[in-house]
């Protein structure tokens, strides 16, 4: 692992790190912010995936988290959303390609080499962690803000036991339900729709998987609510089989950092309050 | 005065928005961000001058004030650090033109017809906030990073009564004796040392301009502290005088907004205390 930058902040370390990952065959990079902590202690962890276009830096810049994250004492692990590099088979759209990997294993050429975020997010990364930062990887959380959000809440749902706390901003909650989801799914594991099932946060939960909870805010101004996010089908979905979610319409705000920002001390202590020891 | 985007933040609204300005001949952009609030109340207003090669777009995604700006009730003005477009005079380095205007009246040429960002600062848009904002403005204050903290001191010091709260991270205390300043001010001003002085934190408190009190944040691990910014020599000038100065050196902390955004909400809550009704 190789460290890019680390910078003095909110009384931690934000780091900046990269590393060569076998599953994507690629360098990749990813943030981590350290609050201060007693000498041998491991503190719990939150997991933040980006959505379409971003890389680490986004909530690394803009996110607000680290204020919250030194308060409870909790780790912040941003990774990437796709592999990078001039190598990496790419699409000219901003949502399918590098800085749209979806958290998928694409199975579907020329995708299939490099685009193993799943892979990447589910096993290779929290190795890592577990073995660079003071990071106790029995208390894990995950969120992450639109094809982050469906991303948290699909590996959550696939990985019982693996994460204490789930959240999301703006999900995307059903990508068998999108036109994100159609191109993205088609694209990297082809056509045939039963096994899109297990990267679709409202099928998984049909299908049996629970989360011990879950809490989602969503902008009620967000240009994608409609077309794309569909909140409302992942209500339906949890109210179906009684998955408790706390689900928030929060009026006025849209999709961007400005409205991550503005609930990200909220989903920190939430996540925090289930990681306790 | 043109808006370019709203977005609703932290229970308030985050604007950006763009005029034309006589001062500078150049059209001016700059971030407002006003807390929700009763119908018909004035809020104070606290203003925030960027440091070089920033614009207004810096402390706006990555400062981390709107949270306590929404707590205490305060709008937060963000201006431009220079006048920008193609027509206006330039230099090739970050320190000197465009994105450098270090807040004075330029008498040189080719940059007087331009850049006058003290006129612009202490006049023209006070003016326009106060019309188009509900901003109380018996109830200011000033804060700024670097360029701008060198900003902050120096438009307080020279407007008694204006500012009833002045802080400043990690600022330029004394273009007098530093390379940013020699460059900045004999290229704007001229040679004449003796008109540099009302461009001087320093120099105004050694020559009589007072302030009500002073917070400095300055990170230790700052790498202009020694060559640039050099904090003893304010806090030398206010002993010296007795003006009243809190400077806190800040362990470990560096130039960043991560360190701006770790004090941020500390000098929002600063600035609202002594801008109460």
């Amino acid at each position: 692992m190789d460290t890019i930058s680390t910078n003095r902040s909110h009384g931690g370390t934000q780091g900046v790190y990269s590393h060569r990952s076998a599953e994507t065959g690629t360098q990749m990079t990813f943030s981590v912010f350290v609050p201060d902590h007693a000498p041998g202690a491991k503190l719990p962890v939150v997991w933040f995936l980006s959505g379409l276009t971003c890389t680490h830096a986004n909530v690394t810049e803009k996110g607000e988290f680290r204020a919250a994250c030194a308060q409870h004492g909790v780790i912040f692990v941003a990774p990437d959303t796709s592999p990078r590099g001039d190598d990496v088979p790419d699409d000219e759209a901003y949502d399918f390609g590098k800085g749209a990997g979806f958290y998928v294993d694409a199975t579907q050429q020329p995708w299939a080499a490099n685009f193993r975020m799943r892979a990447y997010i589910e096993k290779e990364l929290p190795a890592l962690v577990a073995a660079q930062f003071p990071a106790d990887m029995a208390r894990q959380g995950i969120t992450g803000h639109s094809m982050g959000g469906h991303g948290a809440l699909t590996i959550a749902l696939r990985n019982p036991g693996v994460f204490r706390s789930v959240s999301a901003f703006s999900p995307i909650v059903s990508p068998l339900n999108c036109p994100w989801g159609d191109k993205a799914l088609t694209g990297y594991i082809g056509a045939d729709r039963t096994v899109w099932r297990e990267y679709d946060a409202c099928a998984l939960i049909e299908d049996g998987a629970r989360l011990p909870d879950l809490l989602v805010d969503q902008g009620t101004a967000d240009g994608f609510l409609e077309g794309q996010l569909k909140t409302q089908i992942l209500a339906d979905a949890c109210e179906k089989v009684g998955q408790p979610a706390t689900i928030r319409m929060q009026e006025g705000y849209d999709h961007s950092y400005y409205f991550i920002s503005t609930f990200m001390a909220d989903h920190i202590a939430w996540h925090s309050e289930r990681l306790k020891d």
